[in-house]
């Protein structure tokens, strides 16, 4: 199988990709398509240690900045890495596209080089995270901030496909975020969404309230863009201040250094668990092709993480029940 | 100083309602007046070490249940310990109300019996945490799911009153929560909000993401009701997932059991800090009274704590300073 890699997307672009690459090609099997500037990757390869990593370039001599409007940048920057990358999909030269590079720009080549799947409205950022009981995908966590009823009824479809075939779920349980439970909770729009998704033929258990995201009673967990995002980002905050406060705590008890001391690893990898940017990489769902954005600062762990992502969606057959099973619920 | 305290309100009223009382006028020296059911409250009075605490009883008959509509209660329960102590701070014989019954029926009390300050459009709720750096008022969470700039707009300027008021900051810096820092980013709302809130003499520092709320950055987070209702839970449920993954991580980690023993204290004691219903109450702006809803699973301490939190905003001034600055500010 091979994977494209915007080689220039992270802000320590191409390192950090070069070496996520090499330990996913090394540790799963896959060819790796390092897609950008051909003498920066190659003097980075030169640097790392490849052996048993297979590697390969794809020249793409423009770089998308921060600043480019994303659907400019897919006219303006057609030689840029993230659009040829997502043409190597298109044009089945690669089964899947990372990039830890200008999500916006991602987004857009996505939507306007592979198209969406049939039937679909607007593609998902899904976020997949563990807590303490299961696996859990948040969608959308940013690709649409004002949405309709169609758009989360669509999101709980294909998030429950994902889950579905990704971690062997029979019946994905599906659960709208809302401020309460009750029927008469929610904005005006997952009221609406909650009346439609109780009729739709989804395991959907109802509306969740935050504190439900992280109990392991659903699976899928569906809100509009802007919330999601929030949520996420707090979310990493959250566990950075859980840190701190313990932090600041010992300071007034230094008899708790030394079990600190000892735990402080431990403490530290699970608040690490809730960092997206540590994660891997966020699937974009509902375009026509295999497509994981990885955070501007991701290592290569996060990098390598990524592109395992995208391996196991391409193994599964995430697409093609996708294609099925959108058409189906719809 | 005389508070009313909606005896009848939390999962184990009147048991908690009496002994925060007690405490709260014990160490603050506030006079308590318990509203509800007399046979009730005087039967848990008998049961309690009420010395040197201040506490009064007035009747109230009828008790609100959590299936009851809102604003059903104020015009059918007029004999609720809900509607007549929220009728006490009317009349002035009570400086303000707390409350941990039907959150939605104190609002609806408040709206209907006390009215919003002259120029204030809509309510909101108000939760009052503290991070490793500051203490960070974010609202709304929870009194108006769908809404409009002007509410947003009214929010900072209500919020940063607050903060100014009981915590002396000079001018409180208010961040305006989104999906990204960038004037483009934000849903329809949030980018119209944006718009207006820099061109307000606030010190509007600008759109803020998730991870900043936590980060010591702004006084005052500005969000609508659902986001900030869901942000809110989500990071109750965040606590509790970390020490959940601690606990599963000791498992595999026998070592670690002594320093966890040592430490968990103060690690429950920072999860527990994270959690609203420990923390007393949440302050209603915007409303023409002192009110501060609590939890309905309030523990004595939040209660207390919910009493102490009335006491300040109204020894500050809160309620005055805002109807001068909201007239100032829109």
């Amino acid at each position: 199988m091979k994977i494209a890699l915007d080689a220039m997307g992270s802000e320590n672009a191409p390192r950090e990709e070069v070496k996520g690459a090499a330990q996913a090609s090394r540790e799963q099997g896959v060819e790796v398509v390092l897609v950008g500037r051909r003498a920066a990757i190659e003097a980075e390869m030169e640097r790392q240690p490849l052996k048993g990593a297979r590697l390969s370039i794809v020249e793409a001599d423009q770089v998308v900045a921060f600043s480019d409007h994303p659907a400019r940048v897919v006219r303006d920057k057609q030689d840029s890495s993230i659009v040829v990358g997502t043409h190597l999909v298109q044009r089945g030269e690669a089964s899947a596209l990372v990039s830890a590079g200008h999500s916006g720009a991602v987004m857009a080549a996505a939507l306007f080089i592979l198209g969406c799947i049939d039937g679909v409205e607007r593609p998902a950022l899904s976020y997949l995270f563990t807590t303490a009981q299961n696996t859990v995908l948040l969608l959308d966590v940013g690709a649409n901030v004002d949405c309709k009823p169609i758009f989360l009824m669509q999101f709980a479809a294909m998030g429950s496909v994902y889950m579905e075939r990704v971690f062997n779920l029979e019946r994905p349980r599906v659960g709208l975020l809302s401020n309460g439970e009750e029927a008469t909770k929610g904005n005006t729009l997952v009221r609406e969404t909650l009346r439609r998704l109780k009729e739709s033929d989804l395991n959907f258990v109802g509306s969740i309230e935050g504190q439900d995201i992280t109990k392991g009673i659903v699976d899928v967990v569906v809100t509009d863009g802007f919330t999601g995002n929030v949520v996420l980002k707090a979310g990493e905050g959250l566990g950075e201040m859980v840190l701190h406060l313990l932090q600041r705590e010992l300071a007034h008890k230094p008899y708790l250094y030394i079990p600190a001391f000892f735990l402080r690893p431990t403490l530290r990898a699970i608040v690490r668990s809730l960092d997206y940017s540590e994660q891997g990489g966020v699937p974009l769902l509902g375009v026509n092709g295999n497509v994981v954005v990885a955070h501007g600062r991701s290592s290569e762990k996060a990098i390598k993480n990524a592109i395992l992502m995208a391996k196991r969606a391409q193994e599964r057959g995430v697409l093609e029940a996708m294609r099925h099973g959108i058409t189906h619920t719809s």
